[in-house]
């Protein structure tokens, strides 16, 4: 039983355990449910199985026993082999394919529809306009109205939230059933209706949860499943199978994955995204070409450049322009999608409205965008009945559009025509295109369906690139090579640097290069574009947080901001500047009351757990509900109930035994003993801690030597001789108790009389204590010593030293996902530093109460001299002094005095 | 004078902080010595800057004195841009560009005058063979005689120290100038001899090298350059720049030394590494555009293959062959190669004989390897007279050498006739070239001179999927494609798939993928190589360790094990079941004889500094040699010295005031006020911690109430309570420690009165005890209290408990780089484990000393259920006992009774 006990508890330890992670509260408690029903689970099916097997031995004893008892092997050790890692890959891999062909199928019928209902109208342009508008935007609000309906953590792209939980921080009804329903559909809808939205983001989501329902459906096979932190790993390989069959893309999945949800990569994980992707992506290719698609496995948008001389080293500037501008563009973007969002929260008019009729917005949204777009109206000068795929496989060919910048030599083939304008230039085309799909995409993604911004940001950047490369094309027409062969410029590898340059840039990626490469499925681009990814990261990341983190913010999700590039000064700023140097702890002798202050006053995830306010050496770490769930265990009913029992009892006892003498001191005395009892029977019930029930006063106050060594060296068998210590020193805890708590005195000593009466009569207690009574009972039970024995305890909370740097700080917060950290000093705790005080020391002194909305040139504005420095130099002096007054392990008079005593 | 001191302490933490670090003892005290140096040097600096600023203002105080302060200020502002980390990777990337393209140069002349020699005395044949064959032979004799000479650490590969050293391993002379230029200068005569041998992984020592070096001279400018976590950042990023600009492939070569080196990534670093990789595979390859090697910007191998059918479906079967096949050739290749080291130096005779002439094994080697390439000779049989780089672009070729199965109508077009035998068949000389390359390259990366293993296996790789391809191509003339068009197999497609397949199993990456595209501009056979890939680093990691792994433990580098795919019971053991519990630990309050017994007993790198025996709170960890510089200081000569000193004066102040009574009692006092003068002092010179100074008796054995009181309050200004406390608890702290080392009483109590008359004839005291006085005297040093002031302690070393899984220490241990972690229950240290017992926890039970040659398929022997689990229930089972016996603060009725005093 003893075992037991300590085995379970040594179990919840291993569920908090090695470092603090940042939980929502009920998700926590959904978990540990979830857990023991498997738990249960697995144990009844354990039993079925034996029982099985044991029935079919009962059943064919007659006849070949043997071979019975051998197939059920073979069936055990397949469902053993299930539980390894390489089949769960395999079917997720399977599985995300035909998800992704499915959807792509479904799109493209989609479109198709719209297609021909357009293409059949074109007797009237105004049906023919209410059929192109219509359909966007019955599809969208259908979007929009079924993901509100059924799961709204499915409406947006997913990678934020894949970012945060990938963290350690679970997310409440992230990974459920009916959210993957939402999001398939939903994005379905929403990209069959044409706006440009991307699949990329929420294909990520969807592998994500893909994984996690394949994990809960496995773990009806193998125990390995339940596996906390195998989950988070499988989860890390989930979003490289996303990327990799959204676009058919291994490498760049894996890599984007990467880049885009960690901070601190295991090259473990690597290998399953790997293994994972290459097999989604190989399935969603042979789908295509089982369905005649394709004759064989090749890229997605396949591009067939020179591969003897694809670039000229003298072209490298213009390509380095792309990457440039796209970089301004990039960060434009982001600030352009939040700044939409920013401008519809602010507005309380449009807000309220909105709110109220949710469905409006994603309408008017489409209604705005599908107009524009309407082929013989705006759209015949921006490309407008192009798909975004179809746009992006024109923007990529490998001809010239614009040779000798004469537009007529235009080689219509295809859907290339749709650039091309009897009264305009193509390059008017282009502009037109890149400008208005830039806010259109920007407006789109605010909209609440299940989309990426992947995509359209992708297809606006080839069409920049496309651009530069036309505008090359037409100035040097035979080229830039001097000597020998004339080789013209190739404008579809601007296009393909440019798409590459600019998603890199609102990502804030560089695996963009190597998906635009698996895109193609040509490579000779590699160094422009690398360059040019490489640039536009460098200028987007010093102006603008990329659109994931942005989203992040927006959202108000916990994050933890990247150190940018060489900031010094990071690596001069300590723990000690930083931290919080008032840091709620509670003690380990400590009385309930201390605690329920402590609850009231501090709004802490977790509270510190210290030997004593006087030694406060660290011990550990408590969750603020296991200490809520303490507390109400202590003042719930059925203590209340239990003590009134014990009291009748003891009233009994002490009717037949004791005669009546002064009953103000018996009361004491009775009191007295009703408390022992209770600790003693919690100490049969957990034997581990049970010594560290001490006298009734607050140890906060008024620390002693013996509390400190009853502290050290408790017993679960020296109960008596503890009991005998406390009264040696503090002669009447009760009344000591009641001191302190100057004024309560009076009720105290006559309540049990009354009380008493009525228990006398009724052995089974009945609950008759008026409010006032339990009152008074409830302060009585605030002074009682806090059991910690049925809580959980993070033995070991993450510890750093005051002289830690800021660098280092932000490097173990990021490795191991913490939320805080506490600071020591030889085992001594004298701060503590949140994600908080983090996020606060790295963005300066900003406070980032939810969005930041900073201009994209803003950093520029920002002074040479960051105000940290002197912050810190002066936080510095100011520890110094403090220093002086209270050095770790230092001694001061009034303890000595204490000592005398 | 306090503040400076515990600012000092502070960062002497700071340098052992966060974590324990394994770090070889020399190379600790040369960075310190290092960093104090540098410090120096820059206050030095900064003053002469400040001198030279303040001249230049006063020379120019005429003129126009405010132009002059502007260039200095411009000066200081690109000084302090120097330290910004885009220009160290620039540099860093251009320098790599540079040494790359000039040992390739020099390699490429090399190989030319090899063949110029060769070439010229075609009239005899036997001046033929002397020349092809000592050619090589001096070259590599030298190369090794010259890295033997200046630095043997350049020898080998280099990656599996840059692994180690990654891990946060100090490897001493690893990263030197005078190993930078052995190192380059010996690659290049290895490579230039035409020998099997590759350049990649000694790029990636070179790029380290590179970098330590570079950021040693940046140091001269910036303070940034100082920082150590920064250093192996920027170490990271080199390795990518090592692999990018050897191959000219920055994606692959990021992913190849991400995999290759790190088992947590950083995208931090990942970030830095594409920066200055691809800067680096650009200046590369733009050094070869500016020498007219090459027309434009391409890939180093470049390939012409189809693009719009590159392959069939149904040859996928095929490639997947080529892939498993890898695998075990991979896996064998890493057996060969031990097999050959292990047997080297199990032969003693030889490994005598080779000892004493160092050189006489790489020239009998060389001999061997080019006797049998002689072209004339076997070498016509197996494409001998081609270099690696031209063997490498023939077999890439994209014309099919056996069509129609007859090699008569092979196209013989430049280096490719070589593969043509008048008398054989070309699949005879594609074994042959095969099989011999094979162990010829296992045998020649044995050598002792900077080499790597990547290229030849890469070639042989090559040869294996032309063999494969060959034999399709002979098998199907007319392609398996049946309707429509007829594609031809392409026989060099499937080349390139199996040197990705061959590198890949061998060195245990899938990067080698990426490597391949970047290498022959072709992406188009993506997934045939993915799954080539795949399949076989599955065979390869299954069977052996990877070339590097198997490397560093031969050369028995602390490593700790990856963890398999699907090892369920990892995820079960837990810490308990592998912690050492007989922690090696010193105590707050022990005397020094502990602490000579402690580094007498045991041999670990550090110790566990816990409060009291009793209590076992860990307070952090003392590295060995702090402990061992503390006992030198106690024992040390000075203090002998001062000890007489002190005697000396007390003496002389006794016989100038005290009148002469018993003698006994009155030495007995004097060592008393000597001792307490001592203490006295120290405390004045560091003012935190001398409230430890404790009565002198082994507090191992007998912990008291008083003991604990002062430990937690120490104090510098109650110095006098304290001993006043000591001595009311123990009355004569002297004759205690006497007695405790029974025997030494009488000498003791005599030695004084000798001594005495020596010195107060001299004041400057001289050394003039006798052996055995000084043992004595050292017996009664060793009882004195530890002052632990002076003493490095990590405050904070990293701990886990009890309950936590394999799998998550794993997980801790390779994230921080960990060499140990101690268990804690609730602050209590329980026990401790470290990279050995993991090491063997996930091995196995097998002991790991030095190399474990496994035959390639000796894991497919091993039985299914392992040991460790059964071993693990064992161990729950002892330790559920135990532990009822030693609960975590528990209490001891021995304790009790203490108090009681």
């Amino acid at each position: 039983m003893a075992g037991d006990g300590t085995d379970q508890r040594a179990l919840q330890y291993e569920q908090t355990l090695m470092y603090g992670r940042y939980t929502q509260e009920l998700g926590v408690y959904a978990k540990e449910e979830a857990a023991r029903l498997r738990e249960e689970g697995g144990l009844r099916r354990s039993i079925s199985e034996r029982s099985r097997s044991a029935e079919l031995l009962e059943y064919d004893k007659g006849r070949c026993a043997k071979c019975r008892i051998c197939t059920v092997r073979c069936q055990k050790f397949l469902i053993s082999r299930v539980g390894e890692d390489w089949i769960f890959l395999i079917l997720l891999g399977l599985v995300m394919a035909l998800v992704s062909w499915v959807v792509d199928f479904a799109i493209a019928i989609c479109l198709q529809a719209q297609k021909w209902m357009y293409g059949g109208l074109d007797s009237n342009v105004f049906l023919q306009y209410l059929a192109w508008v219509t359909y966007p935007v019955v599809l969208i609000t259908f979007s929009a109205g079924f993901t509100q309906i059924l799961a709204p953590q499915a409406v947006g792209s997913g990678i934020p939230e894949m970012k945060t939980i990938l963290r350690g921080v679970v997310l409440k009804e992230y990974l459920t059933f009916k959210t993957f329903v939402a999001k398939v559909i939903g994005l379905t809808c929403a990209l069959g209706s044409g706006m440009p939205l991307g699949k990329e983001g929420p294909f990520v989501h969807i592998a994500s949860l893909c994984a996690a329902l394949l994990s809960k459906f496995m773990s009806l096979f193998g125990g390995i499943y339940e596996n906390e932190s195998r989950n988070i790993e499988m989860l890390a390989a989930a979003c490289a199978v996303g990327v990799g069959c959204c676009f058919a893309a291994p490498i760049g999945g894996v890599l984007f994955s990467i880049e885009v949800t960690s901070t601190f990569f295991a090259v473990r994980n690597y290998w399953r995204g790997f293994f994972a992707a290459t097999f989604s992506a190989f399935i969603f290719r042979v789908l295509a070409v089982w369905n005649r698609d394709e004759e064989t496995i090749t890229a997605l948008f396949k591009t067939r450049f020179r591969l003897d001389f694809p670039f000229d080293l003298q072209e490298l500037p213009a390509f380095a322009v792309i990457g440039i501008a796209s970089g301004f563009g990039g960060a434009l973007f982001v600030y352009l999608n939040r700044l939409i969002v920013q401008f519809i929260r602010k507005q309380k008019a449009i807000n309220k409205f909105l709110m109220k009729k949710r469905l409006l917005y994603p309408a008017l949204v489409t209604l705005l965008v599908s107009t524009l777009t309407f082929p013989p109206g705006f759209g015949q000068f921006m490309a407008g009945r192009l798909t975004q795929k179809e746009s992006l496989v024109t923007l990529l060919d490998n001809r010239t559009w614009a040779k000798q910048g004469i537009a007529e030599e235009f080689d219509y083939i295809g859907h290339s025509q749709a650039w091309k304008h009897p009264q305009v230039n193509v390059f008017v085309t282009l502009v037109l295109f890149i400008v208005m799909k830039f806010w259109m995409s920007a407006l789109a993604t605010t909209i609440p369906v299940p989309c990426g911004a992947f995509m359209p940001v992708f297809v606006i950047g080839a069409a920049f690139g496309r651009l530069v490369g036309e505008s090359m094309a037409a100035w040097f027409p035979d080229g830039i090579h001097t000597d020998g062969n004339i080789y013209p410029i190739v404008p579809g590898g601007y296009a393909v640097v440019g798409a590459a340059a600019l998603s890199g840039a609102v990502t804030h990626t560089v695996s963009t290069a190597v998906i635009v490469f698996e895109l193609t499925g040509q490579i000779s681009h590699i160094l422009p574009v690398m360059i040019a990814v490489i640039l536009a990261n460098a200028v987007a990341q010093s102006l603008q947080p990329s659109l994931y983190d942005s989203i992040i913010r927006i959202k108000k999700l916990p994050y933890l901001p990247e150190l940018g590039w060489g900031h010094h000064e990071k690596y001069n700023i300590r723990v000690e500047d930083i931290m919080v140097r008032d840091v709620r702890y509670i003690t380990l002798n400590c009385c309930y009351r201390d605690l329920h202050d402590v609850l009231l006053t501090g709004h802490l995830k977790t509270l510190a757990l210290v030997e004593s306010a006087d030694s406060m050496i660290l011990l550990g770490s408590i969750e603020r509900s296991q200490l809520q769930a303490l507390l109400s265990q202590q003042l719930g009913r059925p203590r209340r109930l239990e003590y009134l029992r014990e009291r009748a009892q003891a009233n009994k006892k002490r009717f037949s035994t004791v005669s009546q003498t002064g009953s103000e001191d018996t009361v004491q005395k009775a009191n007295q003993e009703v408390r022992f009892q209770i600790s003693t029977e919690e100490s049969s019930f957990s034997p581990t801690r049970t010594g560290s029930q001490k006298p009734l006063k607050p140890a906060l106050k008024r620390p002693s030597v013996v509390d400190r060594i009853s502290v050290e060296s408790p017993t679960s068998q020296h109960d008596s001789s503890g009991i005998a210590l406390k009264n040696l020193f503090c002669a009447n805890p009760e009344t000591e108790a009641a001191e302190s708590n100057d004024g309560s005195v009076a009720p105290e000593n006559r309540k049990p009389k009354r009380v008493r009466i009525s228990i006398v009569d009724d052995p089974d207690v009945e609950d008759d204590m008026t409010v006032r009574e339990i009152a008074e009972w409830e302060e009585q039970q605030l002074e009682e010593q806090v059991n910690f024995n049925n809580c959980k305890i993070d033995p070991a909370p993450f510890q750093l030293v005051e002289r830690t740097s800021l660098h280092k700080t932000h490097t173990i917060f990021s490795l191991l996902g913490l939320d805080h950290a506490y600071v020591t000093s030889i085992g001594r705790l004298i701060g503590v530093v949140s994600l908080k005080e983090l996020r606060k020391a790295i963005e300066g002194s900003v406070t980032v109460k939810g969005v930041k909305v900073r201009p994209p040139l803003a950093s520029f504005r920002d002074s040479g001299t960051s105000s940290s420095e002197t912050e810190a130099t002066e936080l510095h002096k100011l520890w110094d002094r403090h220093r002086s007054l209270s050095l770790p392990g230092e001694h001061r008079p009034s303890d000595s005095d204490d000592k005398s005593l």
